[in-house]
């Protein structure tokens, strides 16, 4: 394919966290680069750090030989500070100097977000460089009839499941304990919602579905304590709940404990503040009673000694909670032991119950990309050159009809401006304009598919363990089940009722 | 291939924990049913539980068929209680009353110990009932010129070291973390070695070679705290580090407390007086005091709360510390992060330290078996038959030159009696006799290997990310490093030397 455009200097740029597949965005830039001899590449090293201290690459095939088709972002290397204002200056100075006429960058919601106002900054200042953002996270928070889905969502969720199928498979083969996992996957429950549906297991907590319903923790502990109380019954000490890492986020009694030692820790200045108040935190009950709200504090009272510390610590560490430093399953576990301890005594609950808890996050963000996540991610580096080359700014790129073969793949480009919302700023009174991150609607298709066998997978054992990702023969074009009940199903009604269209 | 043999009934009972591969070896047993007509095909449900309940099944090709290949345990089932002089009686009415002729035991040094045991009271008793064991433990502790390796071993490192291999390529890709990793695989430290020598981590911590150098903790924290400062002074502040998990068993100090922690618990005859006991050790330090010995308790007191309560909480639930339950990795990071903030007041250090502990353990028990373990295990259930068939007993099947393709493979059964040490019978004056767990020698070839790349492997970072098991076209026919090393160079070299023997 050769496009026509200017001859240019595209530069790339890889921000937030590692996602699988981000490294083939340059092998697809390569491609682009080998069908239009006039365009260059060159990428800033470790993100924005690469920007600060005008640390540039050349992007050659000999150079990047090596990463092609590989997990990680070890290629150009990230940062997880953001492309904002405060670097805009720095920026221009770096394409004026290196004569860049464009600029992908690889990152999620936030890089869509800073995307567009890099564009609007751009544009208002007349420098001539154009700007398109590669959606890449595997969250999978970026879906919608724009984007069909970001970069990596493909493989983590194959690579979690993998390890979810194993758990199964061992609780069903030890018959004797109840698996607790935690996946990652921030605020919302597209990771765990999928990987559901890839492998069926007991329970999987949504937590969007927990927001709407207003629930609460004990609300949750209760519902899983049923389930366990109900497979005793029925000789099953075992099973496995899946819970999100945005649980507490999602409940507003957690939620407002967290903003509370959040905002406690954003007036200390210094690390050494920081030290100070944590260590007050940690030892001073009476200084938590005064420092937080009475609802709060009696929420932070009732948790066990390693929560409050990993709430305390971390705010220690970064200033701020990070959700996947919260053990909630660990938690949950907790208060699931000390419900079913009290039906034991109630007499209602006779079963044994053993839980063993897990994380699973670290261990996928920089998994090899399954063949999809490669296609993908070569197709979105190709494409954002072509747009660059084409004159587009300000656009996301996107790819659609990905549930069929690679080959049959459409490719565009989507205005940022499309996807921006107005949102609350913390702390300000304006509301300001940002690409929210997409969670999971009570309408939503694969949600629903899961509420139809949700009742099923309690108490029938309909395990499925998918085993590792495929790259030969057979599985290797597999796409999530995500994917699949959001667009496959579209086109089959669009099959059903072709005849009545071409008749009209 | 047909063995001359009796016609007979095989029963095959799966005792110990699940490990890859164990489904095939009822395929293999399925497969010499089907050279062999007048054999039939029993097992027991649930290990020694199916014996209690007699709760036995025909195995037949349609009810095995959906768990040909897969992981797990599932379709025998299992127990983790052991078949002992206790069960004897029981099992010999389920012999005389489904008139089995012989046992197949799947398990691992224990199964082997108790398979000799039991062999030995068939004899003595005039019992008609021949017995072989299955070695079959991801541990891979059952290693030695008899065995070459058991069943597991090889799809469990190649899970770990997926998931390790992914870990490396985020600590390269995101910069800011220290990785600490702890292992499944009981008190040796194999699959820990295994997994380094496929991924070439920064450090990997041997539990053996720390008995061998007579190391406590400190010593240990002190060669992580060195690796992380010399790498910080090179500007890398990440870093990878494995751990097995039955490190804290190898150092002196700490299997004192634990066997003190044991003793205590081991005298309490009920669940409640444990709890009783349990509740007065975590609340009551004098308690502790007065029932730990001097350097016990101030080893106790010096560590972090979260430790205190797994050492404590693990017997109340099981009566004795189970190692996979401790977390071994928290308390290292724990005390290498004490260490760096020392050193960086003391201005030896400079770099920033961002520890993140993972245990993979439970995710590899029961994953899908590799090429290799598929082919071994049905092997080794073929062989178990045919070595029945032959009128053996206490023998254990053994399958050798398995650094070959799976068609040359040799296979024949080692007497237990072989693999028999003395050894001090714990809270008794006499020596018992037991098959041991082979641990790593300083000797050992993998080990030695390890050790001549350690160095580099500290600070020029040669990770290595295997990426998932593949089932087609390539990788399929790998085998550990640890075979390679041991076997494989014995081959080289008696080819090296052959026109030498060859010309004596």
């Amino acid at each position: 394919m050769q496009f026509e455009g200017k001859v240019g200097k595209i530069a790339v740029i890889q921000l937030g966290n590692p996602s699988p597949g981000c490294n083939n965005v340059v092998d697809g830039m390569l491609k682009y680069q080998y069908q239009n001899k006039g365009v260059s590449l060159i990428g800033f090293k470790e993100g924005t750090k690469g920007i600060i201290e005008n640390n540039v690459i050349n992007i050659t095939e000999e150079s990047y030989a090596p990463y092609r088709n590989l997990g990680g972002t070890d290629y150009l290397g990230l940062s997880d500070s953001r492309l904002q204002s405060n670097l805009w200056d720095t920026l221009t100075e770096r394409v004026h100097e290196h004569n860049i006429t464009g600029m992908i960058l690889i990152g999620a919601t936030h890089t869509l977000t800073d995307g567009a106002r890099l564009t609007n900054h751009f544009l208002d200042k007349g420098i001539k460089c154009d700007v398109v953002v590669v959606p890449a996270t595997l969250d999978g928070n970026i879906r919608h009839r724009f984007i069909q889905t970001p970069l990596g969502f493909d493989t983590a969720s194959k690579v979690y499941s993998q390890l979810i199928g194993n758990m199964l498979t061992d609780s069903a083969s030890a018959i004797k304990y109840w698996y607790f996992i935690r996946l990652m996957g921030k605020d919302p429950s597209h990771l765990a919602l999928e990987c559901a549906l890839k492998t069926h297991p007991n329970m999987v907590v949504i937590s969007e579905e927990c927001a709407f319903r207003g629930e609460n923790l004990p609300d949750i502990v209760n519902r899983i304590a049923d389930v366990v109380e109900e497979r005793a019954n029925q000789g099953k000490n075992f099973g496995t709940v899946l819970i999100p890492e945005g649980l507490l986020a999602h409940l507003s009694a957690y939620r407002h404990l967290i903003n509370e030692l959040n905002d406690l820790f954003k007036h200390c200045g210094s690390s050494h503040e920081r030290q100070q108040l944590a260590k007050n935190l940690a030892s001073d009950f009476t200084y938590i009673k005064d420092n937080l709200s009475p609802w709060s504090f009696s929420l932070f009272a009732t948790l066990p000694e390693f929560m409050k510390i990993q709430l305390i610590n971390e705010q220690e560490i970064s200033g701020s909670v990070n959700l996947s430093q919260l053990e909630t399953e660990k938690l949950i576990s907790y208060f699931v032991q000390i419900e079913l301890k009290r039906r034991k005594n109630a007499g209602t609950y006779k079963g044994s119950f053993a839980p063993v808890t897990h994380f699973f996050g670290y261990q996928g963000r920089c998994a090899h990309p399954s063949a999809f996540d490669c296609n993908l991610g070569s197709t979105l580096g190709f494409a954002g050159c072509a747009l660059l080359q084409a004159g587009l700014t300000g656009q996301a790129v996107s790819v659609k009809e990905l549930t069929n073969v690679p080959s049959k793949w459409r490719v565009g480009g989507v205005p940022i401006l499309a996807l921006l919302r107005s949102q609350p700023k913390s702390g300000y009174q304006r509301n300001e304009l940002v690409v929210p991150s997409q969670e999971i609607s009570m309408t939503d298709m694969p949600y629903q598919v899961f509420k139809a066998n949700e009742r099923d997978w309690k108490f029938v054992d309909h395990y499925c363990n998918p085993g590792p990702v495929q790259y030969a023969d057979f599985g290797t074009n597999d796409i999530s089940n995500t994917m699949e009940e959001l667009y496959l199903v579209e086109t089959d009604i669009a099959d059903q009722i072709k005849g009545l269209c071409n008749s009209i």
